[in-house]
């Protein structure tokens, strides 16, 4: 692992005799500020050749190696925010060896995860869910359960969601030890928006940074008493005009800070005070850079938050192969091309303008675009409000953190008939991201809601329509479903069409076995298609585009002339294909035998791979959809392999 | 509607000038206080003959008062935060002559509602969504969308839940004018518990209320203009020593008060001023007691949030004539009685210790119950956190809350595997609260993940048994759900038996058809099998008690050794119906011919009345059940009518 081994590799003198967090036990402070530098050499070095999360883990290795120096890990638990900030903590903690493993089939995770490792208490992925956890562990050891310290460090950003809030509202209250870092580095994928933003650049507007020494003896100062009212508000006074942190204070946190998240210097001695001396929760306010220490990502609009393997020295990227649009692209454009004829259009976003596109929107209509923040919750409930005066709201999230608004899309657009129209970016399996990224539930959890209409898009040009359906829909909420990555290259209309609500596509006349399809397997299902009809077989395909309403016609025509009948959707069970069952079942078309088949995602969590792994694993590829249809006409397969 | 109409009711010489807030232009504000005193009367009156929540109503008859006769609305939109507190509101926006039909079927909604009056700009029911609707008319209004203020009105429980935060966050972000009344009156249903709530208490704390006249031309100052740090620094710090309000002044709201929100000679000219002079977001700090002016109320514990119907001299609540427990109390002995004996278990709810019956609980391990307000978000995680640090948390929550903390579900319990109980109450439709209460979606959102065990009692002996289930269980999540209202009556086992995961329970073995019943329908399914049988049908009937993992073997014994198979459950499609057609045709168990129904909750939000009727309108009572066999089979129902 030392230089000599690879050539290529920086050399990490202290690094290398550092297998485990107790290793640096026996460091010198100096030597920490040492280890810092080649962890983020190392860093830098191996993420160029994964891709991944960069930004945020330079920005936290000085903490990384401060935590893991002053507490005693994994007794301790540090719990990662997201998450995506742990590649540093991951090469201190006796993963090393395959860090070069970051995001590719069968090798570690991009994000903490508990099966991986002792060191990682708490897995994560989404964002804002480190206090509530951390509070968790803190209320279990004060109980009796596991003992050690409990420290969630988390963003800025993350710090806006309102399960955060929730969270420290609770821990104030508790008043039970826990540490809080607040990583404040300006940025969570997109500069975050919102007043908590603004409140904290004010707290270190002024003076950067308090005076090291006298912030780690000071701390000793705020931690909880019982205080006097008249005290507190001489406190909170003096403070006001010194430190602030006031609002943290107010829901009963020690506040410490701010501090340099970079200078091992401060760090070290605030967190050794700290540990020794604290009662109740602490909240330090750490102020880093994302991108730290690495040109190219300091530089950088989104400062390396995600990024492809690159070259160390120039920072270029590799380039992706294919010429066909995102479909982020392609929805974007199409809303653009939408909302440039229609002024009633807005569009609502929770803190991902660029990955939903919508950045090209805030661009060219300012005022029309809204940026809330990561608070999913807010932003649905928002987009109803927006709708209920007047407008016409696109709230684009990705499928898997529309999750989070579930109960404002049941209680305040669907019970309400409310026209919100959902885009859902990422849906299906989203690759490198894993298990707690898949897109998996949105057509279940949408498609029961009375009164929703949910589309799948088959392919970009289909995207490009399904926009324009959802723009001219105003009778309720309406939400279409899109997946990560490249379109399929097909032909692109100049202009979007609205599409018959309910109204699905036959794509081929066939007989025997039909194939409903919704959403991106079409192109599979068309391969499949292909294999099938050299051996003789002609399958009906159909694109379903909906899967609610249904094209109760088409459907029941199919099953009543075809022997078989197989829906195939990038979803959990409790989707499309439970919609079609239960028409079949109403219709009693199942009385007289149908050979009837769901394919959907099976009952695991699928780990990270390229999507095209993830979807073998799941089984949902071409020669699985030909095996299904052999399978179901009753035709041997012997010696038959899949691909 | 006069005294001489009704000598029951009160008098109320000048509420009976009053048919909609126009009306009370033309009124003094000497007439202004008197029609509030008889408001309040006439919600008395009224919520005696009725039943339904009364302590809020009471709460905010000034606000009510105030706000419609300053502003304009329906021009002017108010949205009251959870709705409960809207009898006052409806009584003066038309809805008079109704108000004795509140929450029965077919009269007046519990709660606001968009589809019965202009007045109700937003629907609500569940708790923290009127700051996040009311910025969205703002923002429409601001880009061409329907004229006039928005004003939300929210109780300082609701304040305490994450998507307020996130939305006073963007509101603060985005600076128009919005007004935000925080109703602080100690008391969601549960008296309020979190920092937060200390420190609205601490706001007033020290000198209750200020001056009238002072706050009221003083707000003009506090509205909003380009402030300089310095300025800003000096203004807070001097509040710091006065009113108070940072934490929101922080968020970037202008903070007025607190107020006395009982005395109309103060709200007035408030809010006459801050209506003439706002520019961007003012946050009002009325102080109210729940249960104002109501004696019974006002010293009840709850401060009479909800009741039965009740004599107004007395406060004697009508009794309910059964005698067998509440499922909710089942739950809690049984909870109470496994946690007696094994001290890892701790129990988590978010402000709902009486409706969960955790409040038991409370009182005999106060240290290992949680109530964590507002903010089912945090309390999934939370209870995710306690579980990885070794305790065995219950984390008990009406149905139609978990939604709200769906994601966490997703990513915080089921991918990390981790042995969260949820104890999933008010599942099923629930009567008088209506569609927006409705427990209809839980089966299909949690079965559908991978390594949930999702249960249903079919009675309170069961659920007891569940609760021993659950508390046997470690493997990973495990959810329990049960109905409101009260059991079957059925003998109580002694103490609690773990089920065997994944085995359902056959109630009677007959033939040609079978029945499979998940959850508490079993009681009509049995009536219909009462009726069956006189006809000489003689169904096999199952209590499935798992939907997940569903009985494998037993389900397609039945399936090949019957001609029908028919699932019942309390919840939409989606769900145990659902799973159990998935497994059947993966098993090409259709391929035949199976006669397969599915009876789910019907795709329509039902509107509030009995649970019974409810469900008659659901079509989910005995005689339907009786209907579906009979269809499946074929037999003729000439003449047939359902009871």
């Amino acid at each position: 692992m030392s230089q000599t081994d690879h050539p290529d590799r920086p050399a990490t003198p202290v690094l290398d005799r550092v297998s485990l967090p107790s290793d640096m036990k026996a460091l010198t402070d100096r030597e920490l500020i040492q280890l810092a530098d080649e962890l983020r050499a190392e860093t830098i070095s191996a993420v160029s050749t994964t891709g991944g999360h960069l930004g945020a883990g330079l920005g936290v290795v000085e903490l990384t190696v401060a935590l893991h120096a002053v507490f005693d890990t994994p007794r301790d638990k540090i719990i990662w925010d997201v998450g995506h900030q742990c590649y540093p903590h991951k090469i201190l903690t006796g993963r090393r060896d395959r860090i070069r493993t970051l995001r590719t089939e069968g090798g570690l995770s991009g994000f903490t995860k508990r099966s991986e490792s002792p060191f990682d208490p708490f897995g994560a992925g989404h964002s804002s869910t480190s206090i509530s956890a951390a509070l968790g562990f803190a209320m279990a050891r004060e109980l009796g359960g596991d003992p050690g310290d409990a420290i969630a460090v988390i963003g800025d950003g993350a710090m806006t969601a309102g399960m955060a809030f929730e969270a420290l509202n609770n821990a104030g209250d508790l008043g039970k030890r826990l540490f809080v870092v607040l990583n404040d580095n300006e940025m969570s994928i997109a500069p975050p928006t919102g007043a908590l933003s603004r409140y904290l650049t004010r707290l270190y507007g002024e003076r950067p940074f308090q005076d090291l020494k006298a912030v780690a003896k000071g701390a000793v100062g705020y931690l909880p008493t019982p205080i006097q009212e008249g005290a507190r508000r001489a406190k909170e006074m003096l403070k006001g005009m010194t430190i602030g942190g006031t609002l943290f204070e107010e829901l009963g946190f020690s506040y410490v800070g701010p501090v340099d998240g970079h200078d091992l210097s401060q760090l070290l001695p605030l967190l050794r005070t700290l540990r020794e001396r604290a009662t109740g929760p602490v909240l330090i306010h750490a102020v880093t850079k994302k991108g730290k220490g690495y040109g190219p990502a300091e530089r950088a609009a989104d400062k390396g938050h995600a990024t492809a393997k690159f070259d160390v020295a120039t920072g270029t990227q590799a380039k992706a192969k294919s010429n066909a649009p995102s479909y982020t692209a392609v929805f974007a454009r199409a809303l653009l091309d939408q909302a440039s004829r229609d002024d009633k259009i807005v569009a609502v976003t929770a803190a991902m303008p660029d990955g939903t596109g919508l950045n090209l929107f805030a661009e060219r209509f300012p005022r029309r675009c809204f940026d809330v923040g990561i608070a999913e919750q807010h932003a649905v409930t928002f987009a109803a409000g927006l709708a209920a005066g007047g407008m016409k709201p696109f709230c684009a999230l990705y499928s898997t953190f529309l999750q989070r608004g579930y109960d404002q899309v049941v209680h305040d657009v669907a019970i309400q008939r409310l026209p919100v129209r959902f885009a859902i970016d990422r849906a299906g399996l989203v690759g490198a991201d894993g298990a707690t990224h898949a897109g998996a539930y949105d057509i279940a959890f949408m498609a029961n809601l009375p009164g929703m209409v949910v589309m799948a898009a088959a392919d970009e040009a289909e995207l490009v329509h399904m926009v324009a359906t959802a723009a001219a829909y105003s009778d309720g909420p309406i939400a279409f479903r899109y997946p990560r990555g490249e379109g399929m290259g097909v032909e692109m209309p100049e202009r979007g069409e609205p599409i018959e609500i309910g109204k699905a596509r036959v794509i081929v006349e066939g007989k025997r076995v039909a194939i409903l399809s919704l959403g991106t397997r079409l192109a599979e299902v068309m391969r499949a298609h292909e294999a099938l009809t050299a051996r003789g077989i002609h399958p009906t395909i159909v694109d379903a585009r909906f899967a609610k309403p249904l094209d109760r016609d088409l459907i029941l025509r199919l099953a009543r002339t075809h022997e078989a009948l197989i829906t195939v959707e990038e979803g959990a069970v409790g989707g499309f294909g439970s919609l079609v069952a239960q028409l079949l079942s109403d219709e009693g078309v199942f009385d007289n035998g149908l050979r009837f088949r769901q394919m959907v995602l099976p009952d695991t969590f699928i780990d990270h791979a390229s999507p095209e792994a993830m979807y073998r694993e799941a089984r949902m590829c071409a020669p699985d959809i030909e095996a299904k249809v052999l399978e179901v006409l009753g035709v041997a397969q012997i010696g038959e392999k899949r691909a």
